[in-house]
């Protein structure tokens, strides 16, 4: 799968995606995530990528020309099967695991992050598949939420992870997933619940559905 | 503002800590970010973080004697007055923006970042004032939501961006976000919507509300 992540700040991916699970799904070859810098497409000879938003603001606004220019670069174009083209918006759709299971499916995933105080609304009309949101919280940038999508994205592709973990978790329901602990046993007087030292598996199945 | 990170991963935070925004608040005293490398209080002389979990599993659990050594070492304790001690764990309460205000007005805030299957629940019940998640849905650890955090947090102290820009924000209802436009006006036949371009501010302000 090729992630491709457009973004004035290229950096602020280097630690992320050179660590751990990133770093290794990339080795061995499971994704392929290719950072674009977004300045290389800014207009004039300052590579300017924003001006004033029209009808007045505070801030400033990314240019559509820009934006096409990038995606035009990655020759890929709205509305193609096995590839969505995602703009990170507080006021988009809820990202979910759902939505990252679709996603794991995909030949290619584009992920534009937003800058300043937004987008040229016509990217959001005319030049993406979907916008989406990670929560109901404001951030400075779309990169972060790039970080996230990207990462519950890649770990659902066979084998990034072990299946087993997979298998275990609940997908639908996270709030579900139950108390887990390890050694000590006994840790200044805080102990494991015994049913776990048991070695009842019938009695731990039921504990933990509870 | 002191804004303690717990990780395995240290290196994840230095392209994100280093860019932009987050970087001018470190810059200008605004913040003071402190990642703790968790792996330091690791036990034995392979400073092992974490073990099998009790009653059989998939994966490997962060155990509860480093978590409270590494807490130690920051002299915090769940509990105080302008601290919060917060686990990030995708079965805990979501984080919003009204949390990213609370939290800007604190002192202190350490985030203890989960990674592999899980951290030893006596920490939930025991070192710490929250458990938070950022979303529905699973990521290989709880490095981006710090991230996440620390941004949403960051960008709310005073002067760390223009206040113009917070008073706009639409906290409580972020879909309230009205489309906005920049040049060019004419894009390929992408048009800016017309009363943007009256200088009409009336209108304009009827037309952002809808």
């Amino acid at each position: 799968m090729q992630i491709d992540i457009i973004t004035l700040f290229p950096k602020m991916f280097d630690g992320p995606m050179n660590e751990s699970i990133m770093w290794r799904a990339q080795d061995k070859k499971f994704i392929n995530l290719n950072i674009v810098d977004m300045r290389q497409f800014g207009i004039d000879e300052r590579r300017t990528v924003d001006d004033k938003p029209y009808g007045g603001g505070a801030g400033m606004i990314l240019r559509v020309d820009v934006i096409d220019n990038a995606l035009k670069s990655l020759n890929v174009i709205h509305g193609s099967p096995n590839i969505k083209i995602v703009v990170l918006d507080a006021g988009g759709e809820k990202f979910t695991q759902t939505k990252a299971y679709d996603y794991s499916k995909l030949e290619r995933l584009v992920l534009i992050c937003g800058r300043y105080e937004g987008i040229d609304h016509r990217v959001h009309e005319n030049f993406v598949d979907e916008v989406i949101s990670i929560g109901d919280y404001v951030l400075t940038g779309g990169e972060i939420p790039a970080m996230v999508i990207t990462d519950a994205v890649t770990r659902l592709i066979p084998n990034v992870i072990r299946p087993e973990s997979l298998a275990e978790e609940s997908h639908s329901d996270m709030e579900s997933e139950y108390p887990q602990y390890t050694r000590p046993e006994n840790y200044n007087g805080l102990k494991v619940p015994e049913v776990l030292l048991t070695g009842n598996h019938k009695e731990i199945k039921k504990w933990r559905k509870n």
